[in-house]
């Protein structure tokens, strides 16, 4: 149903259940987050002094929720349109889409990391390093396709793919390897980095609309 | 194979996959609000008056848990009920849908705080806040639609899409935000308007059968 | 795609994301199960006997489990038939239907109670006491789609329906009333009905195979 | 829509629902093997020492995670392979899939207790039982459908069928029943074999390539 008929070898894997693995997990993840934000314990049931000082106090764990939670639905949309210019999915290029389901999968854990020890800077930059690692398999995801063009839709250009390729280098890997040496310099400014790098692709704008 | 042809731009979203990331994160949160009502610990393991007695004393969380649950049935119904209404689904109904998945699946942290303090004016009122910005969300949507007609499905009726929007500001936003403040005077009359809200949706009335 | 054409209704619920948010509640029901399953803590890490030791007294877990994992694969299984049977799902049976979800979702809940206290009778009755709720809501679906037989699809017989809906309310709420009955004398006893009371539905035989 | 029509008797499961039950199944679990790996809990909460020290020592539960993911995801992918070989999902296809089902959404327990006890042998050789027994639910279901071979695609060899079934049981159960025995002479060699047995499938070779 979802495939192209023609090209398609045997060894290929069926793109709707791709689709259906990938949003199974996109769609626990960006739910799991929240599990990592626990109720606090307060001694006074009734005493709204020390429960709004509790529920203050997990400030850094709702900052660390909503920027997980944006850059989660920004895969989800990259994704979603890198799938979009695909036109089957061979061995090579699933196993690709598995390498970036693993660091999208293990997002819960640093999310919780940084919210947990936001003035450590080690949690913060590592928190960098798995979106690092996230970002490149995008890109290693690209460079596979690149390497075999066949698998591209007929309609897109293999010259403008590569372009847009060289672009998600800059603001994916390259962005969040800064963010990530930021951490070792201002916590703060490299919590301001991850999210600036997630509401990059929430705003329009020119570059992308010309993908 | 979601898409109505012609009208679709490039910059858009294919709303069967919106659609499967929604259900997604709304069926794992119906799931996982279970999660937080954790099995009591009882020191004499065969006791049937203790174990009666720690089950009771769970029964806000319970409460807490059904109101919940509806909502996010609820919440599904009125999501299906406005993407039938519309044609295809652009960047900015993408990242304001998202807005709506957010403050969804954020709800089992409050559930579990008015389940663990009941009495605390605070966490009611906490639940009636956030539940006020998540129909914010659906208001939100509503007025992106509003603002872009050509979303809109060819049938549907601008004006009456408009009538509605105003009239789910109401029973929607308003009755959340007096639900919360309602929280301040009695913590019960709260837990009931937080469930009549969601109850004023199971049953079938004269105006949403208007539409 | 899912409609059957010509039947439908304005207030009318698509049946395909019905049936994907069914799935999805099932799906992870059954998954999050064994999530109530803890790591035991040993002291010796690597003693081979205390490890052991503590893996064996999981055992009442292990057959919650199991019981509820095969549980709700016949929920899965007849939800699946049920709604075979139906051409469209209007207002009440989507509602009914989160009923069904309700308890469903519930589950985890009793089967840790059950696998923490094997021992206590009100823990096993309390199990059997959900899956009677969970079983009175198929009795509840059959029973609204019977008093709106358009809902039926055209080649079903009303009759059949009928009588399968009064078979199911022997082999469903009547079955567990009686497992969660058996339990006051014996938990044994009550873990084999509700063992063998899944087991009767994955094992074909002639009455199901007439329907 | 999925079936294939003429064969279908009205026992039959829609082969769309059971993968998307698999399907998320598989997504949950995969998702959910982080949860397992908790933030660490450091006294001094701006101490790069002790925080590195704290993830350090998570180490061998990284790695649990790592395998256990790509063992998933060729769970995955050998069980889309296998669907595409049967033409219709009868009552005991659909029961020896959930067997299947049952040792895949228990994985999230071994890969913990491994973990978190590396070096004790009765933990790793329980990580190669249930891995043992998940493989023999493929060779299981393979066994059903040699037994109905009405159940395969027209166009597919029953010989050949048989012939890769075979192999199944070598690079399945036999691997792992090794990696398990292997356990008790040395852990790290275990750990070795597991890793070992998800790569051969992530890497292409001949065999699998001839089907």
């Amino acid at each position: 149903m979802n495939e192209t008929a023609g090209k398609a070898a045997p060894e290929d894997v069926g793109r709707g259940r791709v689709e259906a693995l990938s949003d199974g997990v996109f769609a626990i993840v960006v739910t799991l987050l929240v599990l990592e934000i626990k109720v606090p314990h307060v001694a006074a049931h009734d005493s709204l002094a020390e429960l709004g000082r509790a529920l203050g106090a997990l400030s850094p764990k709702f900052v660390s929720w909503v920027i997980s939670f944006l850059t989660v639905c920004v895969i989800w949309l990259n994704h979603h349109r890198l799938l979009k210019l695909v036109s089957r999915i061979d061995h090579g290029l699933f196993w690709w889409n598995a390498n970036l389901l693993l660091w999208t999968s293990f997002i819960p854990f640093p999310t919780a990391l940084m919210g947990d020890y936001p003035t450590n800077r080690l949690a913060v930059s590592f928190y960098g390093l798995v979106m690092f690692l996230m970002a490149l398999g995008f890109v290693l995801m690209r460079w596979h396709v690149i390497r075999h063009p066949d698998l591209l839709q007929e309609q897109v250009d293999p010259a403008g793919f590569r372009g847009a390729t060289l672009r998600s280098v800059a603001m994916g890997p390259l962005a969040y390897a800064a963010g990530a040496g930021l951490a070792w310099v201002s916590g703060i400014a490299a919590f301001a980095c991850y999210a600036a790098i997630a509401l990059w692709f929430v705003f329009p704008h020119e570059t992308r609309s010309r993908r």
